[in-house]
This record gives C-alpha cells, structure tokens and sequence, in this order.
C-alpha cells in the first residue's frame, strides 16, 4: 500500500510517501512559487510513484473545505499573489487521478500530532504553527474542526500595548492580530532582522507574551487539553519555557493551564498527518 | 413523562418542569444566595414534583464536568462567596433521588437553542450570553466541547485602547479580560449606571466594539457557522446590529463573518436546555 501526501504550506511544499506508521521511504521539498510550477512538482513527484492509492493534502488557507461545494479545494482569499481561487485539489486530482483527501495544513499537522505525537489521547487540543505566519489546527470532541470555513487562529485579535511595543503589525488583513505582532514575519520587521538571529531577551519576551495572550484564548475557548506549538519560531530553544510561564501567570488560576509541548514530530506533524489523511479515503 | 431542569446561574435559579418540546409547566425563579438556602429551594421544588424521572442542570462554572471525577458537579474557583468546592450535582442527587445530567449553564443554553432555538442545524456556533458577567456554550462537531475544564469565552483576552477607554476592566481574575471591560458590571462601573438606563450612543458603540471583538476571536478559533447572543445586556434594543457592523469590519473580509443573532428560545434558552439534558439522561 502507498499513500502520499503533501504538506502544501504558503512558503514550501513537503511531498512524501508513506505507508502503514511514521515512517516516510521519499521525501521531496520545495519553494512555493507559482500554483503551475508548485503543483507541477508535487505531480510530478507522485506520477513517479507506480502503486499510488491516494493522496493526503495539508493545504495552506484560506481554503474551500465543504464536501459539497463546488470550489472545494480552492484556495480563496490570500495575499499570495497568483493563487487566490486556485482550485488545488482538482489540479492534483486531474493529473494524478487518485482519490484525495483535503484539510489545511494545519488541521494536518494536528492529526499527525493527534495519532503519533504529542497530542495522543487528547480530545480537545490546539497544534499552533509559528513560523512566517502564524495557524492552527483545532481538534474538538476528537475530531478537526470546520466550522463556516476552518479555524484561523493566527488571526486572533489580542491585546496590544503600544507603550511597550510601538510596532503597527504587519497582517495585511487585521494589522495587529496576533499572526501581525508574532509571526516571524513580524519579529524580522520590528527588530530587523530574523528571529534565528535574535538573542535579544528583550524580543523574546514579548514574543513569548503574544503567544500566551494568543494561547490563553484558546483555553478560554476551547478548555484545550493541551497545545502543541510548532513551526520554525514555535520550535525556537527556551521560547516553550518562557510561553508556558506567562500563560499561567495570564490564566491566573481562574482555569487550570493546559501543558504546551513543542511536536512530538518535530518538523514532520503536517507530512505524517496528510499522510493520514490519506489513509482515511 | 416529567422532566426536570435548573438554570442555576451565578445571580438566579430558574426551575422548571417540562416534558416534551419547549413548553414548561411550572416554573420559578429565585436569587442565588447561599448555598444550602439556593439548593435547599430547588429541592423543595422539584420534591413536589410526583414523577419526576430525571433533572437536568446547567451550573455556573467553572465546574468539575469530568465524568469520571470524584470532584464531579463540585464549583470550583469562584469569587462567589460561599459557593467554592460546593458540591452542588451531589446535593441535589442526594435529596431527589433521580438521576442527574449536568453541563454549565451556557452549554445547556447552546444545547437549548440547538435543539429548538436559533442553532438548529449548526455543527460548530456558539452561545453568548452578556448579562452580570459574560459566559458562552461552545459546540463544535455537533457536540458541547468540554476539554480540559469547560469554555470560559467571557475571560478572552481583548485589544484595549486606554486611550480610549481609561477603566481598567472589573475582573477580578484578569482585570480587562472581555467580561472585565463589556460585562454588564463593567458598563455599570464605567459609566456610573445600569446598562438598561444607558442611553448614550458612546457607551453602546464601545459595548459593539468589544463584543465584536470577543466574537471575531470565537470566528477565528472555531470558524463559528453561528453566534447566539443572549442575556440581559446582549438582548438589548439596537447592539445585534452594531456588532454584526463591527465583527464584519474586524474580520475585514479575511474569513466570512456569521451571522450574529439573538436567541430563538428568548430568555429560556439555558432553561429549556437543561430540561432537554434531563431527556439525555
């Protein structure tokens, strides 16, 4: 049996081949670039594979997922140039002609970390992704949540204290949502430069504060279970120390504080999870 | 068949006996004091009650919902006075001698207005109620999402302008969570009177903008299909129009915004939810 499955996020695209657990036998990556080239690659890359029984797509948002709309798996609303209503799924599905099956990449990830990592036995958790934006995938009574469209965490409105950070935010949308003040994107226009070139304790503080401001709510919306916080900043050495002591000092005992863990998969959550996705066909 | 439920809220207890749909064939309300004088009313109540077969309960939390919890139906952390680790499901099992299904108050208002209010068909929506503090019921995947604790949407934290708005937010826990600057203690304490006798276009535009972005949050986490806002402040004259104004601008087109509206149950929402909690039982 071989499935595949794509990690198809708005800066790279993780293709894989998968079997029964964890374990991936081809692994391919590249830039997201224009939707032709991109999704030329990614079939390219399964039309190689002789015994492809379906696909998993982890696809970046925001994207059509009701099973019964006719853009679904669409990419609708994006300040990427060239993809806005990019039908994804039906490229992929009309060159590879394979049964595929579609979330966000996010929501992917959270079944990955959901089945073989960090958030096993939780019905209720969040996988938060912090990299150049900020997303998430939420389970709810053990299953990824929709809804009208699919979460969209990174686009919380939190609070802001200009007092002690001047920066504007930089979401093309929402200006100061919490993807605007602690995306990577964010930390690299406020300080300058990247944040894996950042030792400033000072910049990691507040980046640990948004993110508790940010993760709080999800305790307050959701009574997660536990949080998984991924993604190239999310993953950044002591950041997890730091995030969990300021979402119990925001919590204030008023609700008890959900563990937040880095992924049990480290980069592969989203890989592994539209693995599984593709298991479920 | 004889049904029973308690909306027991942090300021009253409703009781009501109903049986099928929404008709309730008594009901009574009184004011939540102590504990014994409160549980000792609702049992004198349903004690007359000759068939009662079962009670439903939605409590004010935060609660022990844990099935498996010795703790189950106990209150736990609350500034209410006498009303912490009081075993309230305990008490009233103990004296009626009927089996007891419990949830929080504003889940068993979610669960009402799903079954036969404004929610019906909405896998993922929520209710909020705006009165004394601010609370909300959270269903996603069809089901009331419970998790670590139970949601607590009230104490979300919010941009705050202080430039704008100088008070420093009324919770006792978090100082300007949402229920700290929009509850309705918050408008009193603002603005020196109750939110029924505020007429001043200002205050309720400032309400709008709070709610809005309390709201904005819930549509980011769950992609809500669906808001319900209740309670004495939320079902005031004019706010669904302003609010629905402001959670669209928030958004700014990013996700679609749901539609905000009132409960279809009016004011009997949590009741006729906790009855239909009986009827699961």
């Amino acid at each position: 049996m071989s499935l595949g499955g794509i990690e198809a996020g708005g800066t790279h695209w993780n293709c894989a081949i998968g079997g029964r657990g964890v374990e991936l036998t081809r692994v391919e990556t590249f830039p997201t670039t224009t939707p032709a080239e991109t999704i030329g690659r990614a079939v390219e890359f399964f039309a190689a594979e002789p015994d492809l029984e379906a696909l998993g797509v982890g696809l970046f948002g925001p994207v059509d997922l009701r099973p019964d709309s006719s853009r679904w798996g669409t990419i609708l609303t994006t300040p990427k140039p060239g993809w806005e209503d990019v039908d994804v799924a039906g490229a992929l599905a009309a060159a590879l002609e394979v049964p595929i099956a579609l979330d966000t990449d996010v929501n992917a990830a959270a079944v990955g970390e959901w089945r073989h990592g960090a958030a096993r036995g939780a019905g209720t958790f969040v996988y938060v992704t912090v990299g150049t934006g900020i997303g998430g995938g939420v389970f709810a009574n053990g299953r990824p949540v929709h809804g009208l469209l699919h979460p969209e965490v990174g686009h919380m409105m939190v609070p802001h204290d200009r007092s002690r950070d001047p920066f504007e935010g930089c979401c093309p949308f929402h200006g100061d949502c919490l993807e605007g003040l602690a995306s990577g994107t964010a930390m690299r226009e406020r300080w300058g430069k990247p944040a894996e070139e950042l030792t400033d304790p000072e910049a990691w503080d507040l980046e640990a504060e948004y993110l508790a401001l940010g993760l709080a709510n999800l305790v307050m919306v959701l009574s997660a279970e536990r949080i998984v916080l991924g993604g190239g900043v999310g993953r950044a050495p002591g950041l997890i120390e730091r995030v969990n002591e300021r979402l119990s000092e925001t919590l204030a005992a008023y609700v008890p504080a959900p563990e937040v863990v880095n992924p049990g998969l480290g980069p592969r959550s989203g890989l592994i999870g539209a693995i599984e996705l593709a298991r479920s066909c």
